[in-house]
């Protein structure tokens, strides 16, 4: 089937109108009308193939909200006319001990990323959410609320899982003290989650002025991490660190931030940091993990708590015609916290 | 009290023998001569000042093996005639929560070292196990089995609680496909433990020829970390790695080898280490984590699981005036796998 998008036909090119081919309903498959999708500083980086592996024609997008519009006759967790999510996943094994676990996104057989991943049934690149309809297996299908205002809840499905997964997988719980390092897309659905789990938040940034703002969002307290005395103050408290920083950055400062059995677990920067300090892990039995995106059940489970807690990520909407200056306002940290295409306008 | 002992005065000055004043004994301590006592290689760091915080005279030793020979009228735990041992604490607050929770090496208040701490009762620095007698309060001693040979049991204090440690802490079980990098003090010790708890051992060194000897030690197989094929081969199958490397190097290779939510525990290297690569951390959520020694419950756990398994070090027992020259051959790495003195050659 034909279908509207927006896309780029190289790294240095701009987004603009690109009719794709996806495949046809499959018997276990979902037609989703997409009604929102929000901008991921991912889809700028595959965009603009800033990793190195974007294939062309690229459509991006990974936070998608939409209606059903159609099912194939094998589909049995969602009905036409439902309210559904697509995140960073469209399809995976379900076979593997990853899978088993819920662990869809580290398939060991691959998982097929919703966009740039390799399309299993038509072949080719997957095309993202800057669209005007995707299909989408039934499994990788999320249910949102109607509760939940539809274009706020299109970044949960990767800004808002990328944050939930590491703070649900290690346990955080009420009380805890933990800090969210970065006021961005990720770092602010951190602070909602983890106060909204009852934990004691408190902002890390190295911009004072995004204090205000991190109070708002319910933190107890904003500490500024280039003032040695107020880091001085915080030193081996803290049960768990979020760290959202995006970019290569020194570890070392937020290590020491680390009580015992603290972990910090980084969600944002891919590259090589900063060397680490060996004997601040070994002091207080730190831990340093990684996380990326989350797998299926708990993208649900984060969805339905988002339900039940009324959190949504605040955005600012945008037409589609309006994604290139987005593009270069999200890499300037010009937006609070997450841009998202209205739908309609393509 | 005076004592007899081993000491040296300076970064660069020789060990030998050297009169030291020890508290006399309070009531809840217990006075013990020392028959063995290890060799550790923080001994040398310490001794040569090469952590930059050494006090003179400083006598080195925190592998101690001897026979409780008084004890003060509130001692419990021990009675006179007892097998002890004492490892790298002598004392602690056992109030504060790292206490309550037996992690007594990470006390609030700060633990006491068997050397270069601060004396609690007299002041001035805490004198180590090079040496004919040891005051320790009751609390801090272990009991060592009968069934134990002393002198190879002294490095179970040491060596052996901090290989122990973070196998248990991170509840490596029967069936884990565990790595130990690094073939040393702590490295054959780990593979002893990882081995007795039912795991699949893989030893994982630069140095092919010490694969015959990992062997012996109970590994399943050798990986030889300089070897592309043989580390892509093990790729993403790790549960588990002990990294034992005493000295800055890179993580990177390490890191790949972990499976999903697999964790790579640093025990020896206290410095800067090389950058570490934020998607390898991502991917699978590997975990990287730093573990310091052994609280005194898992220490005797450790100790009661040797005794239970018939587990003791590999040890070279040399005189007390052949210290100096062995410290050397520590530092080339020509031991296997931990010199214990003998101390009745004090």
């Amino acid at each position: 089937m034909q279908v509207a998008a927006y896309a780029t036909q190289g790294a240095t090119e701009p987004l603009k109108p690109f009719e794709i081919t996806r495949r046809n309903l499959q018997p276990d498959d979902v037609l989703i009308d997409i009604t929102h999708c929000g901008i991921c500083h991912s889809d700028i980086h595959a965009a603009r193939n800033e990793w190195g592996r974007s294939r062309y024609p690229f459509v991006p997008g990974h936070e998608i909200v939409g209606r059903v519009r159609e099912i194939g006759p094998k589909v049995t967790k969602h009905k036409v006319g439902d309210l559904v999510g697509v995140g960073c996943l469209v399809d995976a094994c379900l076979k593997c001990p990853a899978c088993h676990d819920g662990d869809e996104q580290y398939c060991e057989k691959g998982s097929v990323g919703t966009y740039g991943g390799t399309e299993p049934v038509i072949g080719g690149p997957t095309f993202g959410g800057y669209s005007k309809q995707i299909v989408v297996r039934d499994e990788f299908v999320l249910k949102i609320s109607e509760k939940l205002d539809p274009a706020a809840a299109a970044p949960l499905l990767c800004a808002g899982i990328t944050s939930w997964s590491p703070l649900k997988h290690w346990g955080v719980k009420k009380g805890d003290k933990v800090g969210v390092i970065g006021l961005g897309g990720l770092g602010h659905m951190g602070i909602k989650f983890a106060v909204a789990m009852g934990a004691d938040v408190v902002m890390i940034t190295t911009s004072p002025e995004k204090g205000e703002d991190a109070r708002r969002l319910g933190v107890k307290d904003v500490l500024v991490s280039t003032d040695r005395a107020q880091m001085k103050s915080h030193l081996g408290s803290f049960n768990f660190l979020l760290n959202t920083v995006p970019v290569k950055h020194d570890l070392n400062p937020y290590l020491g931030l680390l009580a015992r059995n603290g972990t910090m677990v980084i969600v944002g920067a891919i590259e090589p940091l900063e060397p680490m300090h060996g004997g601040l892990l070994l002091a207080n039995r730190r831990r340093v993990a990684g996380s990326g995106i989350g797998g299926i059940a708990e993208t649900q489970e984060m969805l339905d708590f988002c339900a039940e807690h009324g959190i949504v990520c605040d955005i600012e909407m945008i037409n589609m015609k309006d994604v290139n200056p987005a593009y270069d306002r999200v890499v300037k940290g010009e937006v609070k916290y997450r841009f998202v295409i209205d739908m309609a306008t393509l």
